[in-house]
């Protein structure tokens, strides 16, 4: 997706060997506008292919997610990372190793919301390491629905996540793919589309 | 609003004397095209007021947000609640006490995200006891930036956080306010509308 791309090169800022900073329009500031079309994207590389539902994880995700389910015309559910009074006792749970937090919780999504005949498209801004959508397969798994496939705004492709997403036989979009990058001199390669 | 009111009636359910369990459709799993009439009637509340920036507070604040502010044609500032290694130094940082997780956190803006030119909407899912937004007016403050007003889906009217929030002279937008609740027979009683 050029447009995305162009935004990474112009406002993107790499920290250290691992850090893509892309708060000023995808996370902490976001920019509807583009979120918009960024949902638009994926609803136009998922269609046809049966989605029922979107799953997604608090909180960069749900930006891009929401306007996904909006042209898709399908619900989202958000997986909680939080313990909260408000969650139902009754939840599917996995356990997310965060390298950008540096500590493990455990996503739930209430039993409720995920059941048998869904079939699920996963949404999220980040694909590095793999662990917050292997742990979202796991539990849609668990429910018995359909992996449709996951759509990402950004894959570092230089980490392990895409490759073992993939390897477990999940279609994974990434809307760009970043080769490598380097904080000396600012650069950011990107993977050729296929 | 007349929608909002009925999914509310049809689908919230009371927990003891203070929570309002909206799970399937506001927070947990959200409902895109709703959402999107949510965004479009504070944008026709808040037209013409001159907002230049939303601001929210992770995670059930960014669904409506993104849509009051794909609307209304401005970004949205989301503020963070949690530690990361995203998150730059430079921060504005106001302490929140969360009444359903039962404990303080942090609540923290990047500076380079509002300036004193800036005129910020609240847009929140929830206004109970104004905890959170009590939080975001402070770091507003602190940035020199102008209070044009708050946007919130549900207000708790029988909780202190509206009557607080208005003392201190902001406009305070609540889709439904809710004069009274009971978990024994499940009723909701709304506040007319002004």
């Amino acid at each position: 997706m050029d447009l995305l791309k162009e935004k990474i090169l112009c406002e993107g800022r790499v920290i250290g060997t691992e850090v893509l900073k892309v708060d000023s329009f995808l996370n902490h500031r976001i920019d509807p506008q583009f979120m918009q079309a960024i949902g638009k994207e994926f609803a136009r590389r998922f269609a046809g292919c049966g989605v029922t539902k979107i799953v997604t994880i608090e909180s960069s995700g749900i930006a891009p997610a929401v306007f996904a389910g909006l042209f898709l015309d399908v619900p989202v559910v958000c997986a909680k990372k939080t313990e909260s009074r408000n969650l139902d006792a009754d939840t599917y749970q996995a356990p997310v190793l965060s390298f950008t937090r540096g500590k493990e919780s455990i996503v739930r999504i209430n039993k409720r919301f995920i059941d048998s005949s869904d079939h699920i498209l996963f949404i999220d801004d980040f694909l590095a390491h793999g662990q917050a959508l292997q742990g979202l397969i796991s539990i849609v798994k668990e429910a018995g629905a359909t992996v449709v496939g996951a759509g990402i705004v950004i894959e570092k492709g230089f980490q392990a996540g895409g490759k073992a997403i993939r390897d477990l036989g999940v279609r994974v979009d990434s809307l760009a793919i970043i080769k490598s990058m380097s904080e000396k001199d600012g650069t950011i390669i990107f993977e050729e589309e296929v």
